[in-house]
């Protein structure tokens, strides 16, 4: 039996509303760990926040807790309390105006990225071991990134998503952080279940070069190093552009369309009915999503679609792929929500990929800008969470 | 030198964060009454909140107060507090989310109408003797309908908006509550500089037959005696439409559009500067005002001179118009947003006339349908603020 300690958070990673508690099992693989989770995860008996105040104050308290957190808590560490997300996880910087924004302890004054920003948050500051977060366009692997920690953003479809209040079906994954290579691939070992000493060594890296192409000058010259050590652990790479046919900047407006619309589909008819407290951007943005016509919609998964089958032909089994995480550091706390457009459209333009594909991908704190994190990302073929995190660890050693 | 007595306010009518108070002056024609001010009214010393909390706490306290205010007080009345206002003054129900909704002391359970909804509820329940708000689109005559107290929306342009946070210029008015037809003529004479003993008296009585054609039938039924009553003070009187050419529900696109498009001319960069919280109806609001184009616009504003050039061609100098305030009386609290949305556009097929012709009209608590109050308004052509005062004492005896 774990005897309870209490968080102390300075950061603003923990939810003030939801101090949940689970002790791990006594024995187990992560006995003695700590961890958190986004406040998109069911705890039982309490009232899933989902970063809003009232989407909690129109919930019950949950009857069940999230399979994939109770695997954890079964595995021996211990659930310390809920975490900070974007407004209901549809953000990228990790600002939230009701609940403020967690702090970034590797960049101050910048934002820590969302929509897993508390989580981020408490492992990047070390006020737990490890954290879960959910990952619809990038929420697990940009507060990675501008963070400096570890993220895994697993295959779509590979872990339950019960008891998790998602947002885009076509896209929703549930990640995890953490501030080591070792303990990501552990836990990627319990919650995929798989064993990384049997994981298929990838031969053949491609240097996604429109993707570099895309991040800005310093970001690539800071990812440099890191490309050239993952390029001594396989047979052969190559520069190549992801984009075959289209450009990745036309990825990302079918990308938004397909995720907005589904988005509403969520929360619409919640928003119809009780009319809620929410940021203007946030607002904006559900309202871009319920404005994408039928056609425009299925238009959309047919690009998808197409861009999917592009990529699968070019990653052969023993393929791997390597891009920026983001195209530059974490931005600084409070720009105008015009920047914050540009800002969060082109970190779209790289984080679409693995969405596209359903493709698992890590992002290893492998840069840095003027002081600032910046993620590389190695990113495996749908199933190949295995051999990503593998990789990752080798290259982290 | 009067003494200041704190506000009990079982109404929630009054803002907590501006107990602003103002004592008015020792001698005068309101010396010995208490008002209240719609906080888009400037208090100097205090920050104006507008309905929004990331308003309030993104501006600096007023220098000045506003000068309509300032006349009341100079008069002798006290001001002893600021009242609630629908979010940035955009919505008619008086339902604010941030702030919780004003009682409607006089339908229990039903909303008070708005955004000038703080004031109706602290003059309906007696808080106060009257109280300042402001009409764009219907915020003083709808709550004076639904409140069952006596409003006035003066001819557009007649009172000085300085110091008022305004939305839509063009449509831009400062109006009162009371609770009987003598104050909310003696306010006029003070505010707006006339004498009613002067007034012109009308002649000739317009009974608008397709605004009460709007009206649900027991609304209608509940202002029968009362226009009855209207009629036996004047010569002649013909029931006869408004819309000589074009039907009512058309005309309220067109108010939408250019009300729409100027509120967020108005308010557009704070919000994109600030990524406030505001209601989800509140931001869906100003998106669609954002969208207006202007191609939309020109044709709403011509649209709406040519509407203006019929009536002010119906309304001989010698004419009054009589129409339902509102179709129906107080809506109950907590609608969905569907049936609000229809409520509203229901609601504005009415009040966009005055607001169309830039006509003086007030409404007077002369019905009741199951217990709730139905206002019947006289309407008088731009400049005849006197007329419809003096007429709607002379009715209310």
């Amino acid at each position: 039996m774990t005897t309870r300690r209490p968080i102390d958070d300075p950061l603003n990673a923990f939810c003030a509303h939801a101090t949940a508690y689970l002790s791990g099992a006594a024995a187990g693989p992560l006995a003695g760990l700590r961890f958190a989770a986004k406040d998109l995860f069911d705890i039982v008996g309490h009232v899933t926040g989902a970063g809003n105040p009232d989407w909690l104050a129109t919930h019950a308290p949950a009857v069940r807790t999230a399979p994939v957190v109770q695997i954890l808590v079964d595995s021996g560490a211990d659930m310390v309390g809920k975490t900070h997300t974007d407004e209901l996880s549809r953000g990228i910087l990790g600002e939230n105006v009701h609940y403020g924004t967690p702090t970034n302890p590797n960049a101050r004054g910048h934002v820590p990225g969302g929509s897993s920003s508390g989580s981020a948050a408490a492992v990047a500051g070390g006020l737990v071991d490890f954290a879960l977060g959910t990952d619809t366009g990038g929420s697990v692997r940009i507060p990675a990134s501008f963070c400096g920690i570890y993220g895994m953003r697993p295959s779509h479809g590979r872990l339950s998503l019960a008891g998790v209040v998602g947002q885009a079906p076509s896209f929703d994954t549930i990640g995890w952080f953490t501030r080591d290579a070792g303990l990501l691939a552990r836990i990627g070992e319990i919650l995929l279940g798989v064993d990384l000493r049997h994981a298929p060594r990838p031969h053949h890296l491609v240097i996604a070069s429109d993707a570099f192409a895309i991040a800005e000058p310093a970001t690539k010259a800071a990812l440099t190093p890191a490309v050239e050590a993952l390029t001594a652990l396989v047979d052969s790479s190559e520069n190549c552009p992801v984009s075959q046919t289209v450009p990745l900047s036309e990825w990302t407006a079918h990308q938004r369309a397909i995720q907005g619309r589904e988005a509403w589909n969520t929360f619409g008819e919640w928003i119809d009915q009780t009319n809620p407290r929410l940021a203007f951007d946030i607002a904006d943005n559900f309202i871009r999503g319920k404005q994408v016509s039928d056609a425009a919609l299925v238009a959309a998964r047919e690009f998808q679609a197409a861009r999917r089958v592009e990529l699968l032909r070019m990653f052969a089994e023993d393929t791997v792929l390597c891009l920026p995480t983001a195209p530059f550091p974490a931005p600084t706390i409070g720009q105008p929500r015009s920047t914050m457009w540009t800002q969060r459209n082109a970190i779209s333009t790289l984080t679409t990929i693995s969405a596209t594909a359903g493709a698992p991908q890590v992002s290893l704190p492998l840069g840095a800008v003027d002081g600032l994190p910046v993620g590389l990302s190695i990113l495996g073929r749908p199933g190949a969470d295995d051999t990503v995190l593998a990789l990752a660890r080798a290259l982290a050693r």
